[in-house]
């Protein structure tokens, strides 16, 4: 066993900070008090699960998953930087800022080479596996914003939708889901509110 | 690939029930807005990830993460009925209803015998990956209660801590990280308050 | 005067967590933040007194009020399982734990007779007064789904106007404010959101 | 049976706001998201239940209930206008706007007259119902109080403790249990925070 | 230099506690966690700051911002107490009130007769930066009704529309902004829900 | 006036977002529901006017105001990434961020040069109302970290105690305020939680 139990206690600390960071992209749509990122982690999960079962492909289960549970991780330190305002920082910057924080998160720990070297292929998409954890993450997305559509009415969710259907995702299975949830997704119809 | 991709739907629209669900166990404790079941669910899948990496041992680790993911997903249908409260209920009366709520979540998906079979395990605490996450699962409360100790200074989590000196965990790794909580669990000394 | 003030001060700190304690109903419907225990039970009380007013009956109200404002007082140690749950128990057995906790929470108090008397009356609908608290029960659980459908816009909550159209009350006085309730139910028609 | 359902319904639709309505005096006190009026109201019914059992008197609990459910009931129209502001008031302004707001509320409503000789008795505090439900008002302050101080480590809250150690209750029930809530709080001792 | 750092610092904790003060008026209208009296202050200021520019007028901007930074400062003390409820109290209490209460924050400090004439003009309009914050306040109120009911579905916020539709303002840009939030509120057409 | 009513309101609708977007540097500390971006802003405006009056310099209040009530704007674009999270950006991203967002913001705008400058003063403390309007900021999070410490007992913020003790502010009146936080800031001695 590894020597130092409290090495991990820190990293258990630094990572239950996500079960109170919220998922800052639902504040600039005006969802008051949205999910936070812990929760939206396990969704990812189980999305991916789901994923995996529906592709009948050969993944790897303790691949997909960890890629899953640790993707936001770096989140903990950096915050989350919604996407939007990605396009106003240095072409790769957020990635290179969430590298770093885990670097300093992961530091010292047997594990640290192979979660960096799962972190990274996540981020490039490079197997299977990324591949269906990045739809898992996006899918999560639209299904969230699917249900607060549908339990708040929030208008501004409209554009989620917009921005979906034009979205391709890399598996089938995904992509499958995301067509049923387009094709549920009820007409709520508020009037144009631009002038 | 599956023939029915509402039926997979479904299932992720009644798992994301758990984003709202909070946990009871909380609630009795005067934590007036607690985490919930899919923030714990999540904290129970990284806790389960580091005692795997920690342990040593040659752990399935697809097999400990899909526990650790889909340990409370019956709380979708039944609700996180709290610890303290099975004793008022007939011996195994909240595994089975938990048992019963997967099968009616699950009936009908090509995944529900392995998943079926994976929870049993859990509740039995079958084979090591069942015996980990089982320790996951308690560690992470262990902990949750310890940072609500320290963020709000409520002081009924002092009977937390009472508890878990007096358990013992299955694994080496989950015992070395809870000594290391209690013994940096500040004292903080409030007197007596029961007559 | 009892000789014991602090038997009846940790009976009102036991009673203090229905303050905190969710009504776990509305997650299973994706209301975020919903109601507590305490606020329904107010509720409950309120609506009987005017379910009583309207009916011009001799009705105890002394018997009726404690009624309404101890009925869901286990709560405290059993949580609030939800009415789509009680399905998954053995028959009776949700009845039974609250029994139980009640008896744990009323233990050696001199009203532990008369308010477990009233409880077992009101739990089999015994009498005129007991009928009405369930009536009131009802009636305001339909009457804050109606709250929370015009707040929020949730969707969900269509289900509970379907439930109640097909329900009938036992007094006068509850089926009339539960017919204008349904006729004054906005059509707010979201399309189909099941395949 | 009253011609008129829907008057009753809107009043039950009025009387609602009290469930999102917050108590104001924790606010002051930098009590973030305290509990809500319909809580409280639920919690002084409970409390003046709990006094009249302890006092052994002959009581009207009919009476007794009516005023505790309904004592804050004009607070759904003129707002919960704190204790420590109400010296900014003309004499009497604030007794007089919840008796205004209340004929408005009940106007037209058979029970009218009725519940605005309550509400007048308990103002006045005429008679025993009235004094009891008025201490487990005041009660019910401090007994949440305590468990916001033991829940939450606010230092603010000690000033309750400080006022109350000045304060006589009517009746001897109440008085035994403050005593009680007195001698358990837990000293806390924080510095003196003014210069 | 003031003599004095701690009266100043006394004065900005007083002030603190407008960041958990509600605003009332929203509970009124089953929003559940409205914006607190801070953020709207905020709210205001901004509006007003963008009034200014939009009349090209030769407005004193210090003065104008001072005006909505402080405007509810006394609510700190006296609460949010709702426009709806002042119909119920003696003419002219509710600002006598806040008076009041200001004079009793800011006695002894050297800004107390600026602060203070300050109020006195912005309750009477008695200048163009008062009429301008004024128009901010009221037009911040409508901006806000609006955003809420796109985010939330509120359907009871339909009826500050139609308040807003009779009205009209004192400057010209705060009644162009007004007529603009008219006219791009979206109809969301619930039907009649009062019998 | 300006021609252009709906560019302003489209300006309005997006500062709106700072009223939900939280203070991530509180999450990173464990405080669950902090105070959002608006409220801040207003108290930063307070403080910088207090710290005004307590000056006795001449200083510009219209551009002091403007400041504060502008200095967190891009915020809603942006996000609020945490100053902890700074280190693992490129130098100067973030500023460089929040500054194209506000030219986007601002584009077309006929203050947008005015404004402009004024928060490039600001970021570059360029001159004394900039630099106290600087102190504002820090001076009310360190209020805010003492608030909170006495409000939760939150062990994390001590934290903010220790950076504040080294801190020199660039004003004397800022100074004198923080010495005062600083030596009223009760022990409260929790005992070390690092190994």
């Amino acid at each position: 066993m590894t020597p130092d139990p409290d090495r991990w206690l820190d990293l258990l600390l630094q990572a239950n900070i996500l079960k109170t960071t919220p998922r800052t992209g639902w504040h600039l749509r005006w969802v008051a008090q949205p999910e936070d990122v812990a929760a939206h982690s396990w969704g990812t999960a189980m999305v991916a699960l789901c994923l995996a079962e529906m592709s009948g492909e050969p993944l790897d289960r303790g691949r997909l998953l960890s890629m899953a549970i640790l993707h936001d991780l770096a989140e903990s330190e950096v915050s989350d930087i919604p996407r939007m305002a990605v396009r106003f920082l240095p072409a790769g910057a957020k990635n290179q800022a969430e590298a770093r924080a885990l670097a300093e998160m992961l530091g010292g720990l047997p594990a640290a080479d192979s979660w960096t070297e799962l972190m990274e292929a996540y981020k490039q998409e490079a197997d299977a596996e990324a591949r269906l954890v990045r739809d898992a993450d996006r899918l999560e997305f639209l299904l969230q914003a699917w249900v607060y559509r549908r339990a708040t009415g929030n208008e501004l969710l409209e554009s989620v939708r917009e921005t979906y259907r034009e979205k391709e995702f890399a598996t089938a299975a995904a992509q499958a889901v995301a067509d049923r949830i387009l094709a549920r997704w009820p007409e709520m119809g508020a009037g144009p509110t631009r002038s």
